[in-house]
């Protein structure tokens, strides 16, 4: 496996502020940062969580080169003391995180960082980019991969990725997200995603004919020959062209597994026609592959025209999440620590009443109602706050909050778990396989009105009484000092 | 600088056909690949290329490992021949290509490839994943940068780039564009795109005041002092409190020049009263530098409102050309060698005549108009051929062939250059400040109606005659063929 250093991968303000904790001594205060994010993508009802492992490498893999130094020596901009400083840099805080495929809402923390204010900040670029990155295409792939109904969703858009590893952990983020494979072969390689493909359309052009072209393929890779019918003509020569290529290599052979492939023309309409074309020849069990610029609109249409699909290829839709490509999770500051281990909480005011920031050191809960299994609401409190599941638990909407509703037979569960401890990796990330299976488990558990893929219900995360009350008193103290000017 | 080995970022079927066409004896034809796109990314008027840099690192680093093989191995769908082969797997074939920052338009050659087939098929994931990438960041960036009318872009969106290559490739693809520099430091170190930051709403929030925040960054970096002043009140609070610190800390030192920046708000509202404040103080020097969720549109608005700013920081809707993130560069078949040297032109046909390539070996000319060196269209030719400047050129369009029009005093400028021979670099990538410039001079030779930002004129991709017959003949053929049956 490539591994990549990925230290330098920070936004240069980062190095700007840790040189300027450093130098003012403020480097070791220990800062508590929440990454959270505030919309989700597309309108939906929830986003998956996905990226931490990428995380955990990057964390554990953290280290200025001399070659680095030498580069940041040369900005002119940084002390000695500082560079000298970067050689032993490493991570010494703790992390908390949710684990990847949860299903998050917005406002709630997915990850906490509480360490040095240097590690604290410098940290912020690379965890929210892969954050971000993972998570987008998870969330994408769940909205895909639930439009299908059931039928596989392979990821097919390398080629059209933002990048390198827009590719590779794109279709990790989409395996988590619910889709059975990827083209990309170095996911398989590095993160154990199952890689599949059969051929493109240079493959029908570089034999003398159409026919020649599948022969030779099902004669190659008879268990697994998926023939793509569309570089000429689909019904007309695609799809009879295969059908006389299966009768004459796979059926002697016993073989009656097969596919067609179809990644043009109207989808709806061309595999209803192919499906009675193979019917009639008696290929019942080849199956019809599509793809061609589909997204969860495309597939949902198209199957509720009664389209003949057994599994979907997609690609550039999926892999830039291209109607609302930009996950924008970010990383604020929500609380310090004093010399003697107090902490004391901080809020990042906005006009906009929604940009302002949830404070303090925080736990998360998901409160799960007993007897239905289905998430009811996510509850954050402060970090020393515990829930008696034997009690009745009231919750209540933190901007309208004569909204209220108590809940009894519940389980509250932790959603944020130990990812590092004063620098040592506490966590073993999951397989993939495990991740995609839990994301499926916990998709489930929330109600049908927040999977609707349009105007989904809003899924409430609420705060506990006395974290809202420190939330309010931090609003009027900032209102009296801005009243007092 | 980190080097990767991308040889396993390829699309699985890319295997499966090389293992096809090495088992069938195929796998040494000589086969011609053209890269080009469809449509221009927000309607625009061009696009902008980039990526080659790191094509050439890509085929020059191509290497299968042992590892690598022994993944392959474990599918159990390649033959131990042919996993021999790709021990010893180089390319050994000839590139050309259009420099970057080149202007392109649809259906055009931007990287062609002549190689053995294996070869020429294998590297098509991995081109085109990098072509995309980068020409479509530097078509947005591009976009921006001709909003902003002069004023300095940086790029800003790391955090929410899709990958880690998303940010380090598309800050150097940004830059390519028109964009000024980088918040992105492995982009400097790695590519040498310049990089800047200050501080974030953390900085301010780590300190007991606004006030003593701004004091302490003057003081460290009294050279580079732009403070953020939307972390409580702008107008309220950040401005005043920046005036504060730039009187006290810096006018003592003769520093007049500093900077403020807005990340929220109404920008245009904000700007105008912010430049007032700092010009009532004094400070008309102090620069004004706004960030938040910008693009080519609000940069327009606002500028056109009159808002007063100095340069710009464009993040998430800049490093994932958040509007159209797709840039749609494929990859086809353009023609094969015989072996005695004969180049067949091939074609894939499609129901949508728009979909259907330019066949053949083919010359790409940019024809500029010699009184104004304004370009007049681009010319594709099949390879043999020349243009005689000296001549009247006959250009017409190839859809609606009676629109006809000569040029006489001309210049005929081939854009595509040799890249690789005979699996040997040819070419010498220009430095990325050279490719820069070399792009905003291009651009200036493209008449104002196709830089527009909506509804551009149409700029011309002609074929010559001979190329057009020979596509109208494949056409025909085909035709007959799909009749017959």
């Amino acid at each position: 496996m490539n591994k990549q250093n990925n230290t330098m991968l920070c936004d240069y303000y980062e190095l700007t502020m840790a040189n300027g904790y450093f130098e003012l001594g403020k480097g070791d205060e220990i800062s508590y940062f929440d990454v959270f994010f505030r919309q989700i993508p597309d309108g939906g009802g929830y986003a998956i969580a996905a990226g931490l492992e990428q995380v955990i490498d990057y964390i554990q893999n953290l280290c200025f080169t001399e070659e680095d130094i030498e580069y940041l020596r040369g900005k002119k901009c940084f002390s000695e003391k500082f560079l000298d400083y970067l050689r032993n840099f490493k991570f010494t805080g703790d992390i908390y995180a949710v684990p990847e495929g949860t299903p998050i809402f917005p406002n709630e923390p997915i990850l906490t960082v509480r360490a040095p204010s240097i590690q604290a900040q410098f940290i912020e670029t690379y965890l929210l980019l892969t954050l971000n990155h993972q998570s987008l295409i998870a969330t994408k792939a769940n909205r895909i991969v639930r439009a299908a109904q059931g039928r596989a969703v392979a990821e097919f858009g390398s080629r059209r990725a933002q990048g390198a590893t827009g590719a590779a952990l794109g279709a990790r983020a989409a395996y988590i997200g619910g889709c059975s494979a990827t083209a990309c072969t170095i996911s398989e390689r590095d993160y154990k995603i199952p890689a599949t493909g059969t051929m493109a359309h240079s493959w029908v052009m570089m034999f003398d004919s159409e026919y020649e072209a599948f022969c030779a393929y099902c004669k190659l890779y008879p268990d697994n020959a998926t023939l793509l019918v569309d570089t000429y003509d689909t019904l007309k020569s695609g799809v009879p062209n295969a059908i006389k290529a299966f009768k004459e290599v796979l059926l002697p052979m016993g073989i009656k597994k097969c596919g067609i492939r179809l990644d043009s023309g109207d989808i709806a309409y061309l595999t209803k026609k192919a499906r009675k074309m193979l019917d009639e020849a008696g290929l019942t069990e080849c199956k019809i592959v599509v793809s061609n610029s589909l997204d969860e609109n495309i597939i949902r249409d198209i199957i509720a025209q009664g389209a003949k699909i057994d599994s979907f290829g997609v690609g550039e839709r999926l892999i830039t999440a291209k109607s609302d490509p930009v996950f924008g999770g970010v990383y604020k500051l929500v609380a310090k620590e004093t010399e003697n281990g107090d902490v004391i909480p901080k809020i990042k005011i906005s006009e906009n009443a929604g940009k302002i920031t949830n404070p303090h050191f925080k736990k998360a809960f998901r409160i799960f109602d007993r007897d239905t299994n289905r998430a009811i609401a996510d509850l954050l409190s402060v970090h020393d706050e515990t829930i008696d599941e034997s009690k009745p638990l009231e919750l209540f909407d933190p901007q309208e909050t004569w909204k209220r509703k108590t809940v009894t037979s519940y389980e509250a569960r932790e959603l944020l778990v130990p990812v590092f401890k004063n620098g040592e990796c506490v966590y073993k990330s999951p397989t993939v396989d495990e991740i995609r299976a839990y994301c499926a488990s916990q998709v489930e558990t929330l109600w049908e009105e927040v999977l609707r893929f349009e105007n989904p219900h809003r899924y409430y995360v609420d705060l506990t009484e006395k974290l809202w009350k420190i939330k309010m008193s931090l609003l009027e103290e900032y209102g009296r000092a801005s009243k007092a000017k």
